[in-house]
C-alpha cells in the first residue's frame, strides 16, 4: 500500500483534525489513527458548505458536469492507491475494488452527461394570457437545487455508495454541496477518495467548501450533521436501525428535512412452477451465486426463495445445498457485522420448524453461506424469517400451493426487488402475483438475479418501507437526482432577473 | 337551500351514520347534525380503498380521464345547491363560491387531459445490451399509483382544495383512491360534493371503493385516518399547529409515510426604491385589495410589505391605511378562526416598536382590516412577527436601508410565495435579494400579489417549512399529480405481465 492516510477531515479545502481519535480496523495490513469529527467541526464543514451554495448553487450545467467528468479522472489517476487501502480495509477482493470504482467513475459521468441534457429541470413555461379572467401571468418552472446535503458513506460500498457514491454524484450534479459522513469501516478509502475530490476542485475552481468529509466512529457525529439546520436533506445507505435513528432525528428537527435512506431488504425470489421443473437446478446454482457474491453483503441479496412443495422443490433444495456447501468462508466487511450475521443465522436456525441445510463453520470476521428450508405456513406465522440478515443466508420456503404463495407475497414488507422464476407456462400463474409484488418493490425481475444493480436512466433502487423511507425516490440511476431538487415557480420575474436554464425557453 | 343535508359518511358507496354526531355552524341559516365518524368507519372506509386500488390501481388513463370528467360534470349539476350551502356555512359570498366552483371542475378536467398525454408517467427504456459486461438487461421504468390516499377538506377552500379539490383531483388522476377527512366548518358543502362524487361512480362503473368521506368535527378522526396501516400518502391545506401533529403521525407510523402538509405563510412583499417611488401609492392600494380579499383568508395572503424608510414610504404607509380604513369587517370562515385572527391582531398591536395604523372594529365571527407598521431592527429582533396571523393583517417593515432589508429576506422562515415590487431601474436591488428569496419560497412574484394561484403546469404551491411539509412538491398545479406516484422498474419481466402503459415504449 503507498497512500498513507493522514487521519484528518476535509473541511472547507483544509485538512484538519481535533483531537480525539479513533482506531481503523482493516481486515489486512496496519490500522491507522483518524481524527473523530466534533460537533463543531461539523458546523464548520456545513457552514463551508452554505457559503459554497451561493456560487455552487448558480453554476453553470456545463460548469458542474466539468467537474464531476475531473472527479472520475482524479480518482482513476489514483486507481491502484484505492484499490490497495479499499482492500485491506473491507477484505473485499481487487476486482471487486476495480469493478466498484469503474461503477463510482461511470456514475460521475452519467450525472454529467444527465444535466448536460437539461430533461431533469422538467422545465414548463405558461405563457401570459392577459385577456382571460382573471389575467394569466408569465409562469416559468424550474427544479432548482435545494441547498447544503449530508451525504452518508455506506458499509458495503466504499466507492460506488460512500465519499464519491450515487448520493454525492447526484447532488453535486444537482447543485448542491454535499458534507460526507466517512463510514468507520473504511475510513482510508474515503480519505483517498476526497483527496481526488478535493484535486477536481482546485483543477476547476469550485468554491471549496462544495464538499467536506468529516470522519467518525461516534452516533453523535451522524446526529449532529442531520440536525444541523443548514442541511437541507440526507442520503443513507444501511442498516434498518441506522437508518430509522436518522429518519427520527430528521423528522423532529425543527425543519424537518426528508431522509432518503435505503435501508435494506430480503428480496424475495418467487419460483414457480414451470420454471421449477425445467431449470430448477440451473436456477439453484444462480441463486448460490448471487446469495454468496461479496459475502452476501449487497442491499439486493436474495434471501428468500418460495417455491411450491414437493419432490421438484426438495430437488432444488438439494442442489442449492450442494452449490452453496461449496463455498467456504470469507472475511466480511467489518467485525460487527460478522457478528450480527452469525447472530442472526443461529437465530433463523433456531427458529421453530426451520431446518438448517447448510451452516459453514466461521469465526471472528468470518461469514459463511447458511442455508434453511421451511414451510410456507410457518413463515407466515414467524414474521421475524422475513427480517434480513445481512450475508449469505437463504431460506427456502415451501408453500403448500399457489394461495400459500399468495399469501407470502401479501405479507411482505417493502422490498427493493422482488423476482420471478418462470417459464411461459407460468404466465397466468405470474399474473397473479405480479400486482401483489409491484406494491412490495421498487424493482420487478424476471429470470435474473437482484444483486447486479446497473445504473441507468431506468434503475430503481428503492421501494417500500423498509426498504426505503422514500418510495417515491431513488438511490441509483439518473432519476436519483430528483431527491435533490425542488420546484420554483416564477411569475412575471423580468428574464435578466431568472436563472440562466429558464430565460429562454419556448 | 333546497339541498338538506342527510349528515352521513360516504362510505364503499353507501351512505352510513354512527351515533355520535357533531352540529355544523354555518354563518347563516340552519345548523345540521352530521355524524362523527369512529375508528370503525374510519377502517371500513380506508379498507374500502384498498380493495378499489386492485382494479383502480390498473384502470387505463382513459378511464381516469373520463370519471374525472364526469366528477367535474355532476358538480355542475349541483352548481346552485353548492353555492347556496357554501355561503351558508363559510360566509363567503356567492360569487367566491362560483368561482372556486369553476377552478374545481376546471383542476378535475386539467388533470383528465394531463394523464391522457402521459408524460407525466415518465417513461423509461433502457434497452438490454447483451454483449456488455455484465450484460445489461432490458429495463423499463414507469410511475405507478401508490394506494390509498387521505385528503383532509381545507376551511378556507370549501370547493378547490377540499371534497374533490386539488389533493382528491390529483390522487384520482394518478390511480389512487381516497379517503376525504371533510373540514367541520363545512360539512355539507362536503356531502353535496361527495354525492356528485357518487353519481360519477355509479355513472362510470368503478369501484365504489375508489372515494369514502368521513365526517368529524375531533382531531381523533384525523388521527385514525393518517395512522391506518393502508393509508400510503396524505394531502393536507391547513394550519401549522394541526398540520405539525399530522405530520409528526406520519413520521412515527410503524411504516412512515409522506404526509404533503401546506401549512401557511406570510407571503412577504418586497417594495424596491424605484417602484416605490414611481407607484407607491397604486401599489398600496393593491396590496390592500389583496390582504382584504376573503377577509384574507388566504394562504398566499401578502401579510408583510418590507420597504426602505423614508418619507416614499410613509406616503405608502398612509396610502395603504386609507384603503384599507375603507374596507369594513366581514364575517369568517369560522368563529375560531375569527377568534384567532382578534388575538394575532392584539399579539401583533401589542409587541414592542410596533405602531398601530389601522384597527378595525369586529366582533363574533369577524374579522376587519388591521395595518401595522414597525423597523427592520425591531422585525429581525422578534421573530413572532414574522409568524403567519390567518386574515387580513397587514405589517409594514421599514428597513433601514438596503442591506437590512437583505437581512429581513435571511431571517424569513420558508414561504409559498415572495414578491417583489421593482422597476427596471430596481433590477441590481432586486439581484441581490432574488437569490435569498429563492431559497425561502416555492413561488417568486414581480408586480403583483400572490393571492391569484393560477392552476397550470408551471404553477408551484408549496415551499421550505413551513410553508409546506415536502419542499420538492406542489399542491397544485400539474405537477401535484407526482405526490401520488412511485417509479417502478421492470426488468426482463415478459411484455404479457406489464402495465399496458410500458409495454409498448421506444
Amino acid at each position: 500500500m503507498t497512500y498513507t492516510p493522514h487521519g484528518k477531515h476535509l473541511i472547507g479545502g483544509e485538512w484538519t483534525a481535533a483531537d480525539i481519535t479513533f482506531s481503523s480496523a482493516p481486515a489486512s495490513g496496519t490500522p491507522h489513527e483518524f481524527s473523530e469529527a466534533s460537533e463543531e467541526l461539523i458546523d464548520e464543514a456545513v457552514k463551508a458548505a452554505e457559503a459554497a451554495f451561493w456560487s455552487y448553487g448558480y453554476s453553470s450545467r456545463k460548469e458542474r458536469a466539468a467537474f464531476l467528468e475531473r472527479i472520475a479522472d482524479e480518482i482513476e489517476a489514483r486507481a491502484d492507491d484505492i484499490t490497495a487501502i479499499g482492500t485491506a480495509e473491507t477484505g473485499l477482493p481487487a476486482g471487486r475494488l476495480q469493478g466498484e470504482r469503474g461503477r463510482t467513475t461511470g456514475q460521475l459521468r452519467m450525472f454529467a452527461q444527465h444535466i448536460l441534457k437539461g430533461a431533469y429541470l422538467d422545465r414548463r413555461h405558461d405563457v401570459a394570457i392577459p385577456d382571460k379572467t382573471p389575467p394569466r401571468p408569465d409562469l416559468r418552472m424550474i427544479e432548482r437545487p435545494i441547498g447544503p446535503v449530508a451525504v452518508f458513506g455506506a458499509s458495503n460500498f466504499p466507492l460506488a455508495f460512500s465519499t464519491a457514491g450515487g448520493d454525492t454524484a447526484s447532488a453535486l450534479a444537482a447543485g448542491c454541496p454535499v458534507v460526507v459522513k466517512g463510514h468507520p469501516a473504511h475510513p482510508g478509502t474515503a480519505e483517498i477518495v476526497a483527496e481526488a475530490i478535493l484535486a477536481a476542485i482546485e483543477a476547476c475552481g469550485v468554491h471549496p467548501g462544495v464538499f467536506s468529509l468529516v470522519q467518525g466512529a461516534s452516533y453523535e457525529a451522524g446526529g449532529a450533521l442531520v440536525t444541523h439546520p443548514l442541511i437541507k436533506a440526507v442520503g443513507f445507505t444501511g442498516s434498518l436501525k441506522g437508518g430509522k435513528a436518522l429518519f427520527d432525528l430528521c423528522a423532529a428537527r425543527d425543519e424537518p428535512i426528508p431522509f432518503f435512506g435505503e435501508l435494506g431488504s430480503v428480496n424475495p425470489n418467487f419460483l414457480l412452477p414451470e420454471a421449477l421443473g425445467h431449470r430448477g437446478k440451473d436456477i439453484a446454482k444462480g441463486w448460490a451465486a448471487s446469495l454468496t457474491m461479496g459475502v452476501g453483503q449487497f442491499c439486493t441479496n436474495p434471501g428468500i426463495m418460495v417455491t411450491l412443495a414437493g419432490p421438484e422443490a426438495d430437488g432444488f433444495a438439494k442442489a442449492a445445498a450442494e452449490a452453496l456447501g461449496e463455498v467456504g468462508p470469507a472475511v466480511m466487511l467489518t467485525e460487527g457485522i460478522a457478528r450480527a450475521y452469525r447472530g442472526g443465522a443461529e437465530a433463523v436456525a433456531g427458529a421453530k420448524g426451520v431446518e438448517t441445510l447448510v451452516k459453514g463453520k466461521c469465526e471472528a470476521r468470518e461469514g459463511a453461506p447458511a442455508l434453511y428450508r421451511t414451510t410456507g405456513k410457518v413463515f407466515l406465522d414467524n414474521p421475524d424469517l422475513a427480517h434480513e440478515v445481512f450475508g449469505p443466508l437463504g431460506i427456502i420456503v415451501m408453500a403448500a400451493d399457489a394461495q400459500e404463495m399468495r399469501a407470502v407475497a401479501e405479507r411482505l414488507e417493502g422490498q427493493l426487488t422482488c423476482t420471478l422464476h418462470m417459464e411461459r407456462d407460468d404466465t397466468e400463474f405470474a399474473r397473479t402475483l405480479l400486482p401483489v409484488l409491484e406494491r412490495k418493490a421498487g424493482r420487478l425481475l424476471a429470470n435474473g438475479f437482484a444483486t447486479g444493480v446497473e445504473v441507468s436512466d431506468a434503475m430503481v433502487h428503492s421501494g417500500p418501507y423498509p426498504a426505503s423511507t422514500n418510495f417515491g425516490a431513488t438511490s441509483v440511476g439518473t432519476l436519483a437526482i430528483r431527491r435533490f431538487l425542488r420546484p420554483v415557480c416564477y411569475q412575471n420575474i423580468p428574464e435578466a432577473l431568472l436563472p440562466e436554464d429558464i430565460q429562454h425557453i419556448a
